[in-house]
């Protein structure tokens, strides 16, 4: 069993996830124990959502599931990366490829990313 | 000022940290407001130690610091996603360019970085 260290953030670590094809950062997530191993086991990207207290199948409600690639684990065993081919192109709920699809401008965020779907033709059939 | 959502991890927030040059993605570290404030401020990427409760200023006892290229918040607001130009090309205290050197190969992890320094030679002098 790999090990992880959960008990920084209790009982769960940071995801960072990143497309294996160009290395962008799609979104920051987060798991325990049972999504990391679930998340091995199927090679679908499954974490834990803090906000609903729920496993959470990525892709599940979009159709934009996350094919595992690669899982690295950070120094201190405290944070996992994945590397992930992202079906549909869109890793943010807001319809952007990546969740940092905003870019900090002086005192302003700046929107740098392309709108690929918008949330309400996905989520609120 | 950018408004960032500092309450879900009792003031902070984690931070990717990529290298602007090839989108390998460094480590994650993590920010109180005054952290993100110095990065903003000077240029070079300030954390908040959580091991040693003190501000952190990357590259400090290494020399390894981290010239900030370009800032993103994600979609919730509550992580940030650095892009930097790593000076001496190694982000880990372990004397890799990642702290993500291992990766999960079955129930084992694979060292898969190039070791660039011995730590002994950098912090023990």
């Amino acid at each position: 069993m790999i090990d992880l260290d959960f008990d920084k953030q209790g009982g769960l670590v940071p995801v960072v996830v990143q497309d294996a094809a160009d290395g962008a950062v799609l979104m920051l997530a987060y798991m325990n124990r049972e999504a990391f191993d679930k998340t091995v086991a199927t090679g679908l990207a499954t974490y834990w959502s803090r906000s609903r207290s729920k496993f959470w199948v990525k892709g599940e409600s979009s159709g934009n599931v996350q094919r595992v690639r690669d899982i690295s684990i950070d120094c201190d065993s405290d944070t996992v990366l994945l590397q992930v081919e992202q079906v549909g192109g869109a890793a943010c709920h807001e319809g952007y490829r990546s969740c940092f699809f905003r870019k900090v401008a002086g005192d302003e965020l700046q929107t740098v990313g392309e709108r690929l779907f918008d949330p309400k033709d996905v989520y609120d059939k």
